[in-house]
């Protein structure tokens, strides 16, 4: 469920003809993704993806995002990179949507990660933070600790259905994240997430991050945060400390931590599992009855959030 | 919307290790197709075209429609090839789903047909029916007169809901029908699902058909008829008899149609008007509230049955 505009020959062949890609052998709609409709684009040169920007992305961060993945792929950081037409951009209209193209990321992402995924990742993750020092253009995360009051305010009125005592639940942790949040740690450009669906490997290696429509600029250590949730809990709901220490041990073994940032581990860790709960709870009780088209379950991200609310410390998760 | 079943690594690496494909460089799910799971599949080698049976395939059904598309690609006709594992088999399990692969088909399906696109789509359904020759299973047409009580029955109660009137125009339709049908005609076998997404150009030319799900014994003119249908009407719901000409006469450039044929294509029109009426109908009335995809519209069917129920001999077509 990834296409939501369908483009037609015409439209397809007047856009291309600002690019100097050769003859389109195939173009096909994937079924990735669920934000924005995306085209495997094959021609006799090589294979691309083309993105059309359906309502859920402001166009006005797409410069953001584009021009993000543009500095990171110069930087020799691997990632899908957007092709420039013969005027030199990078983003042009199609079929009344924003849209680019952008080169064929190869590899597959891990449906079922392990530890040498996480060792990978955290790596990878650190390569990246640092191959975006130097990107001039800023992007707010309006998915961190001031973002979410507007989430809660448009949930609250459902979440007990969801969950008994789901909204007492969120409203405490909301004031506990408020107080404790480390504002002051590095920051920089930060992906914001780094699921599995969004990092590829080909064979062991990891062979590039794909999917950059969430980065912003934040908390370098909110991007680990977020992947400790999203890569170190089994399908039990059981945290895997091996998995976690490799992704923290990767990172660091390409850039160190700073004290602050190890210590505030388990706060940035709660509110990334609050920030997935919010968004899911939001798209959970908005998704129209009968839909084919299942929501991620909000109560994957109760669990993660009540588990990171019993860690007090970094050292306390075995890390 | 056609990735229902998701293939974990260590499935499909255990799958394509009974193949000889090389190494696997993507695998993306492909947002085409509203039966089955399908998902491209590149190698170091080539693109192919995995697919998974769901649930509204018969797996009884799989040997023929595999079968057909072999039989026809060893015979020269442009289709996705269904390639053989180690030990030459085209059929295995993956998922818990009936499996294969198939070669990847290079080209677009024209989003708005013109008359080239008919002429080449008539040469090629006479080049398919001929290479269809000699292949030696059978499948009986559910879809066909026949079949059509059953569709009737389980629309009968909700039809009028949908359109004024409907019922009473099925059923009288159907008896015309049932009356007049010509059973006598050549038979063979028949795609029985080409509209223009099942049908790949490249530039110009023709470069194959995809998607034999539907593939049958039939009479040869029912694929036309279907095709008339799906190729000669505009949006505005006229008729367009350019595009039938082009379309009966390039049929006509590769096999000659009997003077029988010639003349029961009124009927067989109308009948597969009918036929598409009623599945569409059915999914209609079946599709759940809220739903994100949505089905194709009965009404335009409805349109084209009236029509064709208007048109008295194939000379009345202005063919």
């Amino acid at each position: 469920m990834a296409v939501y505009t369908d483009v037609s020959d015409e439209d397809l062949d007047r856009f291309l003809a600002d690019y100097d890609l050769g003859e389109v052998l195939a173009f096909k709609g994937i079924a990735e993704g669920v934000e924005n409709s995306n085209y495997l684009l094959r021609t006799d040169k090589s294979s691309y993806i083309l993105t059309l920007y359906e309502k859920r992305v402001d166009p006005n961060d797409l410069p953001f995002f584009l021009g993000l993945m543009n500095h990171l792929a110069k930087g020799g950081f691997a990632c899908p990179q957007p092709v420039e037409n013969r005027d030199g951009a990078i983003l042009g209209t199609l079929s009344d949507r924003p849209a680019a193209i952008v080169t064929f990321l190869e590899g597959r992402w891990p449906k079922r990660p392990n530890v040498d995924h996480c060792l990978a990742l955290g790596k990878a993750m650190a390569r990246m933070h640092m191959a975006g020092e130097g990107f001039e253009i800023t992007r707010k995360n309006s998915l961190t600790v001031d973002g979410w009051p507007d989430l809660i305010e448009a949930t609250a009125d459902d979440a007990n259905d969801v969950h008994p005592g789901l909204k007492s639940l969120i409203a405490t942790s909301y004031d506990e994240l408020n107080g404790a949040w480390p504002r002051d740690l590095p920051k920089g450009t930060i992906h914001a997430d780094l699921f599995p669906d969004n990092v590829f490997f080909l064979r062991e290696n990891l062979s590039g991050f794909i999917d950059f429509y969430f980065a912003c600029n934040d908390l370098l250590a909110y991007d680990i945060a977020i992947s400790l949730n999203a890569w170190c809990f089994e399908t039990d709901g059981m945290f895997n400390v091996t998995k976690a220490k490799a992704l923290v041990s990767g990172y660091q073994s390409v850039r160190s931590l700073s004290v602050e940032e190890y210590e505030a581990l388990p706060i940035l860790a709660r509110g990334a599992a609050l920030r997935f709960l919010l968004t899911r709870l939001y798209d959970w009780i908005r998704v129209p009855e009968g839909a084919l088209v299942t929501p991620h379950d909000p109560l994957e991200y109760v669990r993660k959030l009540k588990f990171h609310r019993s860690v007090a410390t970094t050292s306390a998760y075995g890390l």
